[in-house]
């Protein structure tokens, strides 16, 4: 059995191409409208190639935990199991379990937010808590407003459920609130109505920068201003490189900002629980929801995260990976800065996973993907971070999976593949079929995140 | 932390007027045009007084899972965490796991499906299941036929999606095959899109009745007529009382139907482990609203079902299961013919979970619910499992969690409910408020199901 990964949670893939039949599909005629929507990534077979071996993958969002206590948790788990085996593997509430909501409101003090577990709904990831949240806000042809670029499972979401997403510019500080101030006055004057402003504030998928405290609040005051909903994504928040957390936009501001939260990148991804932090009201069709959707989440993940977060070192595990992320991001910038030429330029993290790139103007990431491939490096073509097709001269770089030494060599790999293309392009010129590359333009200059 | 249970699934509900802030919803005029089809059931904040121990409950759908092994479940985890810790807790395939997807064709098998494990996605719970199929097929106003009275939470995901369910009659041998034929000209008739068909052929959950072998083969021929799809959910197949296993009906059919199956009463709920079988072109639709969803279903929840299945006696288990229900069935069986007088119609399960009440002329089980609580009996009334408000002289009993002496105390305890409503009736006849319990009538004469 072949296990491809996935280019952007790094999962395993379905095998391609193993099936014996192959034949049309009889209920095409049958699908809802939101279906075709649904279509596998192009660049989906060539990651299948990627995820072999030899191919150094820059492209995945794994975590890397193998850090975890492994030994330690399985102890726990299974006297959780010998102990109350009952009512862990029993159904629970769909709004998840009153203990592990509990602890979810103090995991969340750590970025100053005071919440109450009555307003906490546990999610299958956070990946859910976005989809359900969608699910109760948007009607096919709402509008949703996020960051150019903004992370690729959420777009997923928003075109699963129709929804028309606008992009608003970001720069090393984050989401530019003249731009936000400006999409939304735009929306309001075509009256389309702006369901929520997606962001992630907080060292950004792909983008890898931070919202600075100065503009959470400008941010915030515009969504008063619109009367718009703010729904904070916020899986990498305690991972940060420097200091003390960043304070949440949740911590200023309970009555307006759906909070959505995660275990996935602090403790593990396989349990699958997230959570959604949201106004009271708002928290009680989430709930209906999630009965809609799977009756509850799965009880036995949250035992043993709950388990988890009462039994063991949390904190120091949550201190462990931001040093193996922080010495991993390091290793990247430092390869990026040894091997790749000026016009390339490229974000600096303060945390999370990832560095966003821009390729010399004329380069396509999309196009090059296959030649990096071939040169054993993968990474995420720019143009998947957006809803509009652009992007095409960016790419997204993690270095959250991947060994330092394998991230140097990817790195250097990388650096080989993007020289050739810019040789190939001085050499041939305007000859060569027009890069999709063109700097895009959103309703103020494109961002400038090197 | 009052733990109060889920009417339908037994689980644990949000506690309910504990918040210290009662406010309007400021967000009310933004929500979906879905969101305004969920609504919490009017029954749940008595439920929440039926959950208190005094009461006997045959509301709950919950599996009795004290039977498991579960010392030797713990031991089983503890290995797998210990061993293959970083695998079972990294993300997986959007799709499932791959050796769990050839473990479910092995168990499909034992109802005569030939499966092949590509054709397999794993979901969270078959809840999840019947959600993706729906995402996946239903547009706002697209019709689904489904049997009258139906699985509740599978209303709720019709509702959900916007879907205009239609309702075909039962009698003690399931699905009307005349009625079905008749549902479908109707709607072809009308032009109404139907997208599928879905059934419980076996073990019906809440009418308790089981499709025979000769009427499986003339709705299989009706939906080829029509060329309509099935939706065959089958969380229960495994779990009759005599024999071996009926065979599912997506056995004989592997293009038209899509198959539903669950570990929740064969193993255990709290991992939310179930899946659909489906054909292949709708399997990768499938595919892409799970990762859209929950990016892949929990990872560790499937390890530990593919850890149970290769370790344990699964089939020995499902043997006691079958056992436990079926002294629970008889035991509730007995009790209704001791103390339920004449006019009380009950049906006769073969397997599953639950018997389908009819109440004497004039009664209303929806009205008489409060009235049975306080003589500390609970069950779910008829309503809940029509989508267009009719039912109301049925109510489901479930034998699947109380133990039997429960079971026996609970039916006296609701014939004397029953008894006394009768009484009030006859005395006070016609000057009552009219139950709603007339007779439903469907495009034929209303189910017999005593």
């Amino acid at each position: 059995m072949t296990a491809d990964k996935d280019p952007v949670t790094g999962g395993v893939m379905p095998a391609r191409g193993v099936s014996r039949r192959t034949r049309l599909d009889s209920w095409v005629d049958r699908y809802a409208t939101r279906t075709h929507g649904m279509t596998a990534s192009e660049i989906r077979a060539l990651f299948a190639v990627a995820s072999r071996p030899e191919v150094v993958s820059l492209a995945g969002g794994m975590p890397s935990i193998d850090g975890l206590p492994l030994a330690s948790v399985a102890d726990s788990v299974s006297r959780l199991l010998a102990t109350r085996g009952a009512s862990a593997l029993q159904y629970g509430s769909g709004q998840g379990d009153p203990v592990l909501r509990e602890q979810i409101c103090t995991v969340m003090a750590l970025e100053g937010i005071q919440a109450h577990p009555d307003d906490v709904v546990v999610t299958v990831g956070s990946q859910q808590g976005l989809d359900l949240v969608t699910r109760i806000f948007c009607d096919p042809g709402d509008t949703v407003v996020c960051e150019a670029p903004s992370y690729v499972g959420a777009l997923g979401v928003f075109r699963a459920y129709e929804s028309a997403v606008v992009h608003v510019e970001m720069d090393d500080a984050g989401l530019v609130p003249e731009a936000l101030r400006h999409a939304l006055a735009s929306a309001a004057a075509r009256r389309a109505p702006v369901k929520f402003v997606y962001s992630v504030p907080t060292y950004h998928n792909p983008a890898g920068v931070t919202l600075t405290a100065q503009r959470r609040t400008e941010v915030l005051d515009i969504c008063a201003e619109f009367d718009v909903l703010l729904v904070e994504d916020n899986p990498y928040g305690l991972l940060g490189f420097t200091g003390e957390p960043m304070r949440a936009m949740r911590a200023d501001e309970s009555e307006r900002v759906v909070y959505l939260g995660s275990f996935s990148k602090t403790f593990a991804p396989g349990l699958r629980v997230g959570w959604v932090l949201a106004p009271h009201a708002v928290r009680e069709k989430l709930v209906l929801a999630q009965e809609s959707a799977t009756l509850c989440p799965p009880t036995m993940s949250q035992a043993v995260v709950s388990t988890y977060l009462a039994e063991h070192d949390w904190c120091g595990q949550i201190k462990a990976f931001r040093e193996l992320y922080r010495e991993r991001r390091d290793t990247m910038l430092a390869a990026l800065t040894e091997h790749l030429p000026a016009p390339v330029r490229w974000t600096r993290p303060d945390g999370g996973f990832y560095v966003w790139v821009q390729l010399p103007e004329g380069l396509d990431a999309q196009a090059m993907l296959p030649r990096a491939v071939t040169a054993r490096v993968a990474y995420v073509p720019g143009t998947a971070f957006y809803a509009d097709g652009l992007g095409s001269r960016h790419l997204r770089l993690s270095y959250c999976y991947p060994t330092p030494e394998r991230i140097r060599e990817g790195v250097r790999r990388l650096a080989g593949v993007i020289a050739a293309e810019v040789e190939l392009r001085e050499t041939f010129g305007a000859s060569l079929p027009p890069g999709a590359g063109a700097q895009h333009t959103y309703e103020r200059p494109g961002p400038d995140q090197s």
